[in-house]
């Protein structure tokens, strides 16, 4: 049996008709010709940092041990922003350092290496093209078995974002609308622990845009076709979805509405 | 000589901007990490069952034997639609019991086992992503050798549509465009067989929107540059093309339009 | 250490809603089971030669010596212009004789063989689809290691187009934006080179739209976000974008759009 190759995923806002996204797997091909590659999207909204980290979050992990993740969406590219290497449990990152890896290090350990030996870039260095020129045989020579510490100095910390929690309180939850998915599913930003503190016997409802829902379904179909529901998503949050529709479009509602889950008073 | 790796290829209506198909291989290659992926499409249009039968149709017994079809088009995901696995010849489909096979086994025979025995799944099953949770480690598992019968009983039917086929009888055929592609071309129901029918010596229109064509070509070139032209796609089926345009919007035609080969009365 | 597989690349017009290219690459896998697919792009303008030619000049070279580039934009399949296998340097093109192949080949030695020897075509060829029944198995043989002298005839000349080139004097240079990438960046058809030849030290406008810039900046972040900048960008050509923002749609300019270099008469 042959030896398990290492794994590359690819995540982008390159879009699918450049040639931004060959020229990173050829690179990384022309260094480590055994790799696996592994395309996640590179249809991500451009410039949306926080699109690429709730992708990451929701995919890296699932990966086997020792998986190399490459992003790049990198508005500031060639700006004073630092190219890093992350390492979270068994799981690598490579990428830029601007808030992208943000959720996939919460709550988590993890050390970062500012990529600043450039023994391992590219001779050539483009001020608009780093996934080219570094990102990509970073992550090559990281598959190849060269240890993080080779590829730069260990950082004390890591850019990240804290995208706003939902606030909550003895009457419920405010968050909002975070994702936006295919179908139009509206993917919030409360996660399911929040359901549960108040647990499934507390009447409550859940608000948004101009519709209100009182219960937490488990499936798209415990509702008729065409009507709304609301359950607790593959990614573990709070969605709203159409029994085969599409919320976004049928209740009007845009990435950023308010969500809000509000306790009923029980009067015994 | 290394052994050749199990194919395991990927359709779907996830699109390319989520985290989904992602997901899906990353529950594969943990399972199968030396398996070949090879991605159909995930552009379906999102629930839209009968154009992924069509897309497996035309794709799947390209592949080589004993190559595995994950195929999730999954409105019902969740309901009592079960998830199955389909033997074709020497092809196997894993998804969904809800037509997604219907014309893959078509005139050929086949075995269904619903995919009952949980060992195979993840442990944690959500009730919206099947994908990741059920249909993509038993693809894995059957990459790695396990038999079919292991993942659950054998079904005596399998959910099937038939999609309305075109009436024919002796004046000619009634069909209608059931797929228009990225260029596009009309691709209708009406297979070669019925054309063959009545032979290239009868003389016959066909009606498409407000279009009438007298002749079958060989090739979009047999007829000037933006001109309307009916021949025998790729996939054996009468397409209606514009030579170097795009025939949906030139004749305005839609997805569903009936097109009719009606037979000339000979006069001799 | 097992040994490397060749590569074959997929560049294509197909989209991503059809099966086109997974029947591209089940005839490959066919054929040549331990070959690895690089997917370039399939969501080139429909029917556009130029795109994909800009495309492959921009990724080709990058890839390992012996990779193989199969590429279908091909709006006149089925016509007279017929089916080719170029060599330049140590990579190889398969696809339509239609002028895809004009920027690999521009100042390189380069040999074209019409692929007229259908011993490595599929048995029975569509009109409509040579990239599935020409292309892909010849792709296919040739990275089982068929010489390329199998294939067919050597030709003595390949179609190629010269997409005009900036014409310059001593005043200045005149181009236009021959790309627009997926964030709204102008690329142009005037490379490096010219604009090295006014030295950095002449004062010179650029002229493009609405817009007048005065200078080459070295990244986007050199000017304040919301602004138009100039640079050169990772295709070595001049660029001009807006930092942190979209240029097509800012600046209202269109692929096609003149772009002008104009020397700035010094009064010493």
């Amino acid at each position: 049996m042959p030896s398990t190759p290492r794994i590359i995923t690819l995540t982008s806002d390159f879009g699918s008709q450049d040639y931004y996204v060959s020229a990173m797997k050829a690179v990384i091909l022309g260094i480590s010709p055994q790799v696996r590659l592994v395309d996640v999207s590179h249809d991500l909204p451009p410039q949306d940092i926080m699109a690429g980290a709730w992708v990451l979050k929701n995919t890296a992990f699932l990966y086997p041990p020792g998986t190399i993740h490459l992003a790049v969406i990198d508005p500031g590219v060639g700006s004073t922003r630092r190219p890093v290497l992350v390492q979270v449990r068994n799981q690598f990152f490579v990428g830029p350092n601007n808030g992208l890896f943000s959720l996939v290090v919460e709550s988590e350990e993890h050390r970062v290496f500012e990529l600043n030996n450039k023994r391992y870039w590219r001779e050539s260095i483009s001020t608009t093209f780093h996934g080219r020129d570094i990102f990509a045989p970073v992550a090559a020579w990281l598959s190849n078995g060269e240890p993080p510490e080779n590829f730069g100095s260990e950082l004390g910390e890591l850019t990240t974002y804290r995208w706003a929690k939902p606030i909550s309180d003895d009457e419920g939850v405010q968050g909002w609308v975070m994702h936006i998915d295919r179908y139009g599913n509206l993917i919030t930003n409360i996660p399911q622990a929040f359901i549960q503190k108040y647990g499934r016997e507390s009447a409550f409802k859940i608000y948004v845009g101009n519709t209100i829902l009182k219960d937490i379904s488990d499936a798209f179909s415990d509702v008729p076709d065409g009507e709304a529901v609301a359950l607790i998503g593959s990614s573990g949050m709070l969605e709203i979805a159409i029994n085969k529709g599409n919320a976004e479009h049928m209740l009007g509602v845009e990435k950023g509405a308010p969500v809000s889950l509000v306790i009923q008073k029980s009067v015994s």
